[in-house]
């Protein structure tokens, strides 16, 4: 049905914002022809703008062979911009509507066995498709600004996707330089955004209670638990974090803790089926490392990561 | 009534595990002389592997002068540990009436314009101080672990606690490398502990909910916000990811998204008020730099941790 990943050329980033320039300046990046859409041919100034400072970030990444800025063509012409394309990447504004109208539009004109992925991080795919004649295509494909820096795209469809559509996806963005997170469920906000929209919200809070200022939240989080989140994640900081013992102790010693106030979230009681589950992943994702083998590798990246903020301000 | 800063030599280290043996690898590195208290000696081998170990990383970031391993007297001895000491940073186990008696024992042992701080990361100091009879130069001085590599200290006093204790511990940290964070108010869990806290608990609900594995939480946190929340923080980030509007447009765009369910934590109202100490606090800190600078500044970052943390692995 769909084409090898290994043989997509070309690529249409529909947006003429950040994330629209920023999907346009990684693929270009990659090494792949990319058909960008703006709406207004007075974005066109601002998109070569981002393109160009997103470029000096994507040499010192490391460039794909055959990758160049020439692989660039804009226009505010859509059907040109789609014409013969491997995979589209949608990135207009957040507004149903628009979108509804614009995947209709593009589900006759695009031929069904190319997928249409939507950068959307608040609309569910099910009503953006509900317009579009031919659905099982169109998938999310969710990326973190800026897009061409931030690995990360969560994929999910919809109702009426084709779970194919959504595993070609993921091998395809896999191919392009991406690390796709396949969800199991479609939830509002999906995974990365509700962890950082968690951190958001109680930022808000304490900035309304007079608790702390922006500024204290933002030098907390970057010489604080920043450094080590871009290393680790969360459950891994947390195996390691606490000795031998690891995310057992962690849960066993700081499990009582979820019940005091901490954050304004609530926390689930802590089941032991809950405790298995934490438990037995981080044992998983250690691979055989003891607590210090993760100590030292830890350290290594984290004393890295601090020398090129460091260095790089 | 204080020493000056640049007069401390000797610090003493409470406790042996990786908070207290992280503690003393970090004065270590910064050329004091540390006296380390361990309960037990079999807490020894332990205690020297993660010096060791953290030493490792410390050498990367850059030793001070004079800064050696030979300057740290590891003792099970309390009376020895702390004699003569210019300061003290306490890191015993996370248990009230424990760090109470200590409290209690240090406040008669120790010169009272030597200023003790406290690890902990839940208990109050007002309660830690409480059987204390010196109680004015007891603050909290939370550190994130491994606190030999994350900068960040919370600085917080008790109801007791003069405020030139907490003033002194400021000065004291910076000049030994550290990012002070002198905090308003003694909120459980700090600053830095409820922002991580919020990602922890919505990590948790998904867990349990079935939505998200732990594996895919950490790739979220990883290849999603991880690495911009270690470069900006979370305020900055915002500002910076939405064009020249900044976070004025921020708010205005995604406002009222935080009525939808994108994670447990409910959102306050977006007031006036609260709108304008972000995009006040915002513009501050963009520092005059235009919306282009800034995601230079901030690409050239991410892409310097992207590539430290690929080549550390």
């Amino acid at each position: 049905m769909f084409k090898a990943v290994e043989n997509v050329r070309t690529v249409a980033s529909l947006g003429g914002g950040p994330i629209g320039a920023g999907w346009a300046a990684h693929f270009l990046a990659r090494g792949y022809k990319v058909n960008s859409y703006i709406h207004k041919l007075d974005e066109k100034e601002k998109f070569e703008k981002i393109v160009l400072i997103a470029w000096e970030s994507l040499k010192k990444l490391g460039l794909s062979e055959n990758a160049s800025l020439k692989n660039l063509a804009l226009s505010n012409d859509l059907d040109k911009t789609i014409y013969e394309v491997d995979f589209i990447q949608e990135s207009v504004p957040e507004v149903l509507d628009t979108k509804q109208k614009l995947y209709k539009l593009l589900g006759n004109l695009v031929s069904p066995n190319i997928v249409i992925a939507s950068s959307t991080s608040g609309l569910p795919i099910t009503e953006i498709q509900s317009l579009c004649n031919t659905p099982e295509r169109t998938i999310i494909g969710h990326p973190f600004n800026p897009p061409y820096l931030l690995p990360l795209v969560e994929v999910v469809g919809g109702e009426k996707t084709n779970s194919k559509a959504i595993d070609w996806a993921c091998n395809f963005y896999k191919k392009a330089g991406k690390e796709p997170l396949k969800l199991e469920k479609e939830i509002p906000g999906f995974v990365a955004t509700r962890l950082q929209e968690a951190i958001w919200r109680e930022a808000l809070h304490m900035v309304k209670e007079g608790e702390a200022t922006p500024e204290q939240i933002d030098l907390a989080l970057k010489y604080g638990p920043g450094p080590r989140i871009a290393v680790q994640g969360q459950c891994m900081a947390f195996h390691v974090a606490c000795g031998e013992g690891g995310m057992a102790t962690n849960l066993d010693q700081f499990g009582p803790s979820l019940k005091l106030p901490w954050t304004r979230l609530r926390a689930p009681p802590m089941t032991k089926k809950l405790r298995e589950k934490l438990v037995t992943s981080c044992k998983k994702m250690s691979n055989g490392q003891n607590f210090y083998d993760m100590v030292k590798q830890r350290d290594k990246s984290i004393a890295a990561v601090l020398n090129a903020i460091r260095f790089s301000e």
